[in-house]
């Protein structure tokens, strides 16, 4: 259980298969996110069929809402939300900083407020491992602190505490049936990241993540403290960069050794009238698109391409109708696992940094 | 083509086959509706899914987003929305009355305000059958005035131009490929609904439909007028009761000869969280089904009820995620769909009655 094989590597590229209860996730991969454990907009058939394999539902939200306890009783976040396939839960710290009322930060935890309701809850190392094995995914994570990115004594801080939760994590888990990650926090700062991610490398977790990035840093940052974790990471191991979802930072993480991602952006630009292609991203509510019966991209076999115009879609979008979400969330799913699989394709037969090449010319900035 | 074939007669129930150039319709039918060309948060293929064979659009949600022009450019509605099976428009009428801004009203047609831009708008018949030619469903709408059911002065005046107008419809329609229905009107009146009923018989359109009802009445007036109307409406044509969708009130317009119908109530509800079964309707986002692994209807063999707790679902609706809507229109559908293809099954072996008593035992009041 939770083997990774290294199948390829190309010009710093890697294809894999990493081995979950719940079955095998062919790597690179990209995570659609379930908050709710729901990826918005669709149904677990739709995101089956749009080629989907692991989905990443957040602890936060469901620790709230329904409750963790719920879940369990339920049979667990699988049979809950109907997805047989591999499932991640991040830690809920992230969304305990970002999207409570106001918390209170200590070495032992955090307490903060609910954003639904304001009522005041504790989270720790502890109490993430508790409610992720009661939600019960595949992949679990440690509970971290993710300050802002170029604050240097707070990510000193916050990365002494992110060491101290992940030993504390690797030692409340117990569930054989859930792999538990670590995350190297450090900010923008190259020495901090080094030293963060020797840390989690020697905790010797099944698979190791890259988190505090994809925060509001610039892209070269991105890329350069990506390249700078995953230079000391084990190869042995899968890399989950969090958060990162756009075509163009999927290759350049790609190229950077990363073989796990997620992101909201695809999911939250189809609600937002937003399709995503390889060269760039249009905008359906446009006129221009408002008597053109080809599809988004006349290449992609997705249902939305297959049987709808860009007039019909454009129409959707103005009349804030939710097939139009429904329609650009199976879309631009399918065009990122799409991507993802052609990547693997160029990694398995060594030509990758062509490939990568010839994507970063189409790409319009 | 457009034959109405009565295959059986039980009760007072009609089960028979309308033949339209996108396929037979079995009858009797309910049509979901799809105000712009989309059922809400459904896909065609889900639409199809559950067992719809008629789908009603539009014309005045239509003809102002995204214009009819455009529509027929795409290749009219069923290419535009993606539907291979029958649709149904309507002529405007009503919703010229009851959503545009405000509107004058004179013999020969209506002054009106677009309700998203307040932009100025005339339909008469003609432009009424104009529109609906260029979206191209199979069954269209006669322009008829529609007034509130007790103003007797009104709804003889309005009688007067819905008749004068149904005729300069039959005149304008000039497409062989649709089917022109007349709309009976007359309020809550009895001589005027059959002086209506007669008039617009004699027209002998392909169908005949009894408008104005579903509108503030009460139950017994609903029933007592469509039992009048379909006293006098030809045998061998179909007849479609506008706006009905309630279970219970779709098994009285059944008994009272009825073969079509349509209404949001479905689709609108499962937005509104709430489920609807053959006894009554449940809130879904009652804390008595948080924690509740039973389907919505264990003898329900829809996509929802096969896969996703009463759990999930209150989960789903108390956290406003669109997959709630999704889950609980196919629900919503499919249990219509089948309470509408089991009357026809005991139409057709001559057992309605009995199976009315029993339904109408089982809802609850």
């Amino acid at each position: 259980m939770f083997d990774f094989k290294l199948l390829a590597t190309s010009h710093g590229a890697r294809a894999g298969e990493f081995v979950t209860p719940h079955g095998v996730i062919e790597t690179p991969v990209f995570a659609p996110v379930g908050t709710n454990a729901t990826v918005k907009a669709v149904t677990p058939e739709q995101i089956n069929e749009v080629g989907t394999s692991l989905l990443l539902a957040n602890t936060y939200h469901l620790y709230l809402r329904p409750g963790h306890e719920i879940v369990h009783n339920q049979g667990g976040l699988h049979r809950f939300m109907n997805w047989a396939g591999p499932i991640l839960t991040d830690s809920g710290g992230f969304q305990v900083f970002s999207l409570s009322d106001s918390n209170k930060i200590d070495d032992d935890g955090v307490t903060f407020y609910s954003h639904i309701d304001g009522s005041a809850h504790r989270f720790d190392p502890e109490v993430a491992i508790e409610i992720q094995n009661k939600l019960g995914a595949d992949i679990i994570m440690a509970f971290d602190q993710c300050p802002e990115p170029y604050d240097r004594k707070n990510n000193e801080k916050a990365l002494a505490r992110t060491h101290d939760w992940a030993v504390r994590c690797r030692n409340a888990h117990r569930n054989p049936k859930q792999a538990l990650f670590g995350i190297v926090q450090g900010g923008t700062f190259a020495d901090l990241r080094q030293e963060s991610a020797s840390f989690i490398a020697q905790l010797e977790l099944p698979g190791n993540a890259i988190g505090g990035l994809s925060v509001g840093e610039t892209k070269e940052e991105l890329n350069t403290m990506t390249r700078i974790v995953t230079d000391i990471l084990p190869s042995n191991k899968p890399r989950y960069l969090m958060g990162v979802g756009s075509p163009i930072d999927l290759v350049y993480g790609v190229e950077n050794g990363v073989d796990i991602f997620d992101c909201v952006l695809p999911t939250r630009l189809a609600r937002n009238a937003a399709a995503m292609t390889r060269t760039k991203q249009l905008n359906m509510k446009n006129a221009i698109h408002s008597n053109d019966n080809k599809p988004v991209d006349e290449d992609c076999r997705c249902y939305c391409c297959k049987h709808f115009s860009r007039a019909y879609l454009r129409h959707l979008c103005k009349a804030k109708e939710i097939l139009g979400a429904t329609l650009l969330t199976i879309h631009n799913l399918h065009m990122l696992h799409t991507l993802m699989a052609d990547m693997r394709v160029v990694i398995l037969n060594g030509s990758f940094e062509k490939w990568k090449n010839s994507f970063v010319d189409g790409w319009e900035k």
